[in-house]
């Protein structure tokens, strides 16, 4: 697939959302949608939408909308869904637990091969993954393929070291659920994403505050 | 403050990470920051960040840069972060209850001030909470002030009821955790916004992704 070699984050970050509405057409059974049609449903202009898909190459003829099938296959590549990513979490406390059973990784295009904790009463089998102690983790890797991705999801001050034993085992890159900033796992050469849930929760706020603004003056 | 009175969701959704970014520099003693310098951070272009300010109203001065603290309240403001919504949770499960624990809503500028849940046994009080049987629902809201947000994170197959329960209760808002749509709660004029944590993990996948492709061809 013909690609620009520099793509910002900006379109980047933007991927996701665009999978999930070509997803869900796809799955209602929508054969072709207009660079307006995606355009309404992101909050972008049709030539933004256009722009975006150019940088990964040739998705629709003039005047026909694009095929709906093809651009999701196309994005589910080019965003490695299509890879199997091996997942391995670090940290089976009230948020890695609500990961495994209810995240989905495996329907999503993952693999979760694995979850890891300090504490005994945790270890066991969670929706038919191991939670193993975080003791054994050598010897589990020894024995089985590396992860690409670690998914850190222990209490804060346990961060750099849980990112130290995902780092260890030889993982690729770190999903950081954890509110600590990780500038050693990236010194490394280790891809971290830190999710920051709050965003939501304050695009909300403003929402609100601009209703509340409009209705009794601000 | 004199605002523009449409204002696109896309600088919408970049306000949360400004706010992030300005706070940080906030805390860390900085005291002004150029446009250049923030776009660098927010991987935008300079003209970018300050069309978005002055979407708002007029913070700078042509080459002086931004004053970071006058900056960040008036970003504080904006979001309504200073306005201390009032916020329950409807479900105290792994994930309702990692909230109460984890997520800091008090330290955010909200005011957490009850939760929901179904089970007896998560009723009790969580970190100075109050997680209270769903059925006294009607008699809290009956001896309290309303909840301005309501946050829902209850199994998928319970969101629709949860959703009307927080709407019986009069909140303006809802904090969608769960992976169902809610279009009856839009449709009744309650604001909704998802939580797509996944959004995050495929924005780690669609790097690690093309790393590899540059790695190793592709």
């Amino acid at each position: 697939m013909s690609r620009n070699s520099f793509i910002s984050m900006a379109v980047i970050r933007r991927l996701p959302r665009y999978y999930r509405y070509l997803k869900a057409m796809h799955d209602a059974g929508v054969q072709t949608i207009s660079s307006r049609e995606l355009a309404d449903c992101m909050e972008l202009t049709a030539s933004q939408v256009r722009q975006d898909f150019n940088c990964f190459g040739d998705f629709g003829q003039q005047g026909c909308g694009y095929d709906v099938d093809s651009l999701t296959r196309a994005i589910t590549e080019i965003i490695g869904l299509d890879e199997e990513y091996r997942v391995v979490i670090m940290g089976a406390g009230r948020m890695g637990r609500s990961l495994i059973e209810n995240f989905g990784f495996n329907e999503r295009g993952y693999r979760l091969v694995a979850a890891f904790d300090t504490d005994p009463a945790r270890c066991g089998e969670v929706c038919g993954v191991p939670v193993l102690p975080v003791d054994q983790i050598g010897s589990f890797f020894a024995a089985n393929p590396k992860a690409d991705i670690g998914v850190l999801s222990v209490p804060v001050t346990e961060a750099r070291r849980g990112a130290d034993l995902l780092m260890s085992c030889g993982v690729k890159a770190i999903w950081n659920i954890t509110k600590e900033e990780l500038p050693m796992a990236e010194a490394n050469g280790i891809l971290v994403e830190n999710l920051h849930i709050s965003d939501s929760l304050m695009t909300l706020s403003y929402r609100l505050t601009d209703l509340e603004n409009k209705l009794y003056g601000g």
